[in-house]
This record gives structure tokens, sequence and C-alpha cells, in this order.
């Protein structure tokens, strides 16, 4: 059984989505970080960054942060949505990462000084709308030459990517107006994703705050 | 023979450091990024996103941007670096997407803010050096308690933060100050690692720009 403490964000989402793709059994513990909760002792034994999402899958003795990490656990582990080897595999890889370490980051950044920061520096705002913009087109291109972002089969990169590019758009509903509007491969892709039910439960996941 | 395009940056130094540790015969090809080379179209062909390094190996007709793919490559090519299977691999793959997602973007904008930046954003910079310091605090945890950040041995976790840890505090001198001294721990990983002869090349990487 894997335990899986998360919360409804992107990041959160990731794991939850693969979890369902790959039909694995697991149980979900809320880290309500609207309270703080990644902060609390129990968590940060497992996860010392204090960051959601963590994982501890019994059978094999894995306790992991990190979400990119926890995607390609699962992947491994289940030998699916991730090509053993060639060079599908290191393309998966490679648009992985770029979502870690590209629109994670960004799209977050721009969220933060276009909704949340105490004071406007429109500087900061445009800095991170231009680069939140550019990855989009980074993505439309990649998408109007591949059928999923990986490769030309759903894998990892898609499921670490898709929820990023939903909370954009949602939570920049002005900024972002015209995301999808003017990117028609990224568009397909997303309406073909929003179909599949191991992501409409992932995207779902601690909606009703009641579960626990 | 491997053709590695990038240059003289943390994300750029990352797989010269490898390539020399694993002994891989390979051609630095500068892509000058203060001259905005990485908008060639020839290196975009390469690299979509524009961003530095990119790497094709022949060997295996293998093309690749996001160092954090091409570190995983590399060790995956060689068997060293990363272990093949068990909990080891998985916790030196989360410290790998700790730096690819967490320290290499926010040490990135504590340099734009810092450093660059056209207006001053007080906040923006206090936002930055606060999350810097956060994250060097969890790598000085990690390494009271492992002998390399990954486990402990050696591994692309430890390629990967190096060169992220030195240049914050080379480019942030002031605000930096004291990272090292109050940080006993990462002090000795810090040092240790200065000492290895594939490291020493990778850091000197493109530092004679006459290089071609």
């Amino acid at each position: 059984m894997i335990d899986l403490y998360t919360w409804k964000t992107p990041n959160g989402r990731k794991p939850v989505i693969a979890l369902e793709e790959l039909q694995l059994p697991y149980v979900v513990h809320p880290v309500d970080i609207t309270r703080d909760e990644q902060f609390l002792p129990d968590f940060v034994a497992l996860s010392p960054n204090s960051k959601i999402p963590a994982m501890v899958d019994g059978e094999n003795s894995v306790t992991l942060f990190e979400s990119g990490a926890i995607l390609q656990y699962l992947a491994e582990k289940t030998g699916k949505l991730l090509p053993a080897s060639g060079a599908a595999r290191y393309t998966t890889l490679q648009w992985l990462n770029w979502q870690v370490g590209g629109i994670g980051p960004m799209f977050g950044q721009l969220g933060f000084f276009a909704n949340r920061a105490k004071e406007r520096m429109p500087l900061a705002i445009d800095r991170y709308l231009t680069e939140s913009n550019r990855l989009l087109d980074v993505l439309e291109q990649r998408l109007s030459q591949s059928v999923y972002v990986g490769s030309d089969d759903y894998s990892i990169a898609d499921i670490a990517i898709y929820p990023w590019v939903v909370a954009a758009i949602t939570n920049n509903p002005t900024l972002l107006s015209d995301a999808r509007a003017k990117r028609p491969s990224m568009d397909r892709w997303m309406t073909k994703l929003a179909e599949r039910p191991g992501v409409i439960k992932g995207m779902d996941v601690l909606q009703d705050t009641s579960v626990s």
C-alpha cells in the first residue's frame, strides 16, 4: 500500500493522477498548506524540504518527496508511463525536467506576483508573464509535432505538465485569457487529457475537504 | 562521441563535470548566452526551450536538453553515479529534482532581483533571499546525516547541486557572506567536491573564451 501526503495543488495532483492511471492502491493523507501543515514535525520527517507531496511505499521501504522523483518511481515500479530505455525514455525525462525546473517555478512566481504579493510590482509580473507565455509557446510547438509531450505515447511528462497548465490558466483568467485559443495543439492535448478517468480523479483530489 | 552545447553557468557546468567524472570523450561547443546565441536557429533546433545545455550522443542517436535529464542519461549510459535500483536510486533522483525545481530557479531569481533587475524591489529580493537561505538550511541538514547529498556515495545529485551553491555564494558575496561559515556540513562537502579533478575541470569550462 502507498501512503500519499498531498494537497490540491498542481504538484500535489501529479502523483494522484499517476496512481490512478497505474491502478495502484493508495491512501491520501491531506497536508493542508493553507494551515501550514507542511511545517508540522511528522510531515517534515517525511519531507525535510517542507513541501508536498511526499510518499511512503511500504512494499519497498521507500520514502520520497519531490513530485518528479515520485512520478519516476511509480513509473519504474510498474514499467509503465516511461519507456525503460532508448531515446524516448530520455525525451520523456527531458520534458519532465522542463516542467520541474521551468513551468512549475515560473508559473508559481507569476501566481505570487499577480495574485498574492502584498505590493504590486509591475516589472515582476511582466517578467513572469512573459516567461510563462514563452513556455506555453514551447509546449504548443512540441504538441504540434508529437501526440503527447514526451513522445507519441502518454507518459509521466504529460501527468507532470497538465495540472500546471490548468492551474496557470484558471488562476490568471485575465492575464492568460487567450492561452488556449491561440495554441490549438495544446488545446487539443488538454481536451484529450481532461477526458481520462485517471486525470479526472487526480484533479479532483481533496476537493471535498472532509476527506481525511 | 558526445557533442555538448553549453556555457559557463551552473546548469552549463553540470554535464561537463559528469562527462569528466565518467571519463567519456566529448567536444564542447560554446553557446554564448551573453550574446543571445541560445536563440540562434541551429541551437534552437537542438534545444527548443532556448536554454543551455544541450547534448547530442551520436552513438545512441540521442539529442537532449535539460541538464537534469542529461545527467540521468549519462549515468544510465555508464551505470555510474546513480544506483540502478533500490531506495538509494530514488533518494538520489529526489535530491536531483530538488535542485532542478528548487535551488536552480530560486537562486536564479535571487541573482536577478539582487543583481540585474532595472528597478530595486526589496520585497522580491527578500522573498528569494529567504527562500535561498531556507534551501541552504535543508542542504545543511541533509549533509549532517549523509556523506553526499543523494546517499553516502557521490552521485549526479552532488554534481547538480554543487555548481549552483558555488554560484549563489560567489554572485551574492554580501547577502550570502556567512552561508558556508554557519553551515559546517555543507562547508565540508563543498571542500571535498572542490578537490575532485572532474569537478575542477567542469567548473573551469569555457573560462578561456578563446575555446571554440
